[in-house]
């Protein structure tokens, strides 16, 4: 189940047209952002999204029962969106803390939204019974093969995007996204995971030599709240050589106001920890080294960005 | 006086690694947005800001007395940052008015203010005073050739990035960038002035045959507030046979709305201005017509977004 290039190649060729290529800006000497924050639902998850939908629609596993997904969050409306896209249906199954804001941007993407259960786990269980009954497809948040390639196609646009580059960071939750930018980027430039210090999936999974449950909490755990780093995700980043560096909640909500105040970008938490690595010192580059920040959400509140 | 091609393009000689090369992204068959809102100071006007006061340097105009601007807005932001970069000092002038939060970020700046009088008119005499007095470069706020030929490298920029279109909305308060982008953008492309109904300088203008002063209102005024349009810009909208279309109030607050909700751009109301007559249906491009809207601004308060 290893994800190879020629996988994010192929997901690139497959998602072109539903997906925005999202812009790059030179922002400092030696610093680019990538705006993914601009893609379709506010985040990088359309691309895995759309990736995993039309591969099954190829293979005939895309049926007229649609897609079930498990997400309050980010993950929720990239299914939710790719599956109106595409004309199937889609059951989105939330626990029943979901934030009525969040709720409502799902329902006005025609989803059927299910509230179970207090946490996630028990949403992700109901949806794998959803699948099992009606033969949905499951679409998952990060772990699998599919998905991550969806998502590598961010590192294929760097490639071409961003004319020569030395570091790549990237947030981390549950992994889809480094890990398909891992793929992506292979030895054209390191990748550097960023990781809540509330919720450091892979720096756990690195050091136990696996992914390993642990407890989630912290400013960006509505996006980067997964209790364990994905398999795919671990055998990318192991195989890519990928660091992790950890941020903590002061850094990631400085990061995040000064991506509002000084580059005029309205980025959630999440979005914002990429880059808190370099505001805190926490990844410190060498003087001459070219260094993209990923800038992967903003599905936030704005009146808490001043 | 007439500001020409090439004037444009010795500007974005002259401006260029002082601005940011904003990107574009295309949000929809037929439509882009050029992305002017990431730009320093959140608006285009150090484009302007920095011609004016890289050419006074160059023929000796700009000297230790530094510069003078009047704006409690984004002309002001821009001149101060465009000397602090330069390391000379300036002096703004603002309305008593002026809201403390722009003299807040005029302040970061390291700007000298001086708050006088309750409109902008009695600001810009007293900017007029002090340049008599001390001999620092005034920075008109549109209506110099300099100012005009460097807000005009968005256009040039939009030529390279965009690749073929055939319209281009843009927004109108003295008229600055209009000018500029209509110079740069010739024969290439149309280009349409967009104004707030209760603002229409340049839509008076067209219709007396000069620019006239009238009065100024609506939710754009802080950053769309001439009373008149400039003479330069006058000229080249003449020349270049630009046509001006109006928005209500409530078209410009629903269009900054859909940028936010829908694409995940934080504009102020002047910003959002130019797509308003796409939303509004103010202008209706033919269906196969390729449209750029220039979202020009992003100094807002993010907590009115939603």
């Amino acid at each position: 189940m290893t994800v190879s290039l020629d996988d994010v190649q192929r997901a690139a060729e497959r998602i072109a047209g539903r997906v925005r290529r999202t812009p790059v800006i030179p922002v400092a000497p030696g610093l680019t952002f990538k705006l993914e924050l601009l893609q379709h639902t506010g985040s990088f998850k359309p691309r895995g999204a759309f990736n995993r939908l039309l591969t099954a629609k190829d293979s005939g596993e895309l049926t007229g029962q649609g897609i079930v997904a498990a997400s309050g969050g980010n993950h929720g409306l990239a299914a939710a969106y790719a599956a109106r896209e595409l004309g199937v249906p889609a059951r989105i199954f939330v626990p029943e803390t979901t934030p009525a804001a969040k709720l409502g941007k799902l329902r006005t993407l025609e989803a059927d939204i299910v509230q179970v259960g207090s946490e996630y786990a028990e949403a992700y269980q109901a949806a794998l019974a959803e699948r099992e009954e009606t033969g949905a497809l499951l679409v998952h948040a990060y772990d699998q093969p599919e998905i991550v390639a969806g998502q590598g196609t961010v590192g294929l646009e760097l490639l071409e995007q961003a004319g020569g580059f030395d570091t790549v960071l990237v947030a981390v939750g549950g992994g889809g996204l480094i890990a398909g930018i891992a793929t992506a980027i292979g030895a054209n430039a390191q990748v550097i995971g960023v990781e809540p210090a509330q919720a450091p999936t892979m720096h756990r999974a690195l050091r136990a030599g696996q992914p390993a449950d642990g407890s989630v909490g912290g400013v960006a755990a509505d996006s980067l709240g997964a209790r364990r780093l994905g398999d795919l995700a671990f055998e990318a980043v192991q195989g890519h050589h990928v660091q992790s560096v950890l941020v903590d909640d002061e850094a990631i909500i400085a990061a995040r106001k000064q991506l509002w105040h000084t580059y005029h970008l309205a980025a959630e938490h999440g979005g914002a920890t990429a880059y808190a690595a370099l505001t805190s010192g926490a990844y410190e580059p060498a003087a001459d080294e070219r260094v993209v920040v990923v800038v992967c959400g903003a599905n936030t509140d704005p009146s808490t960005l001043i």
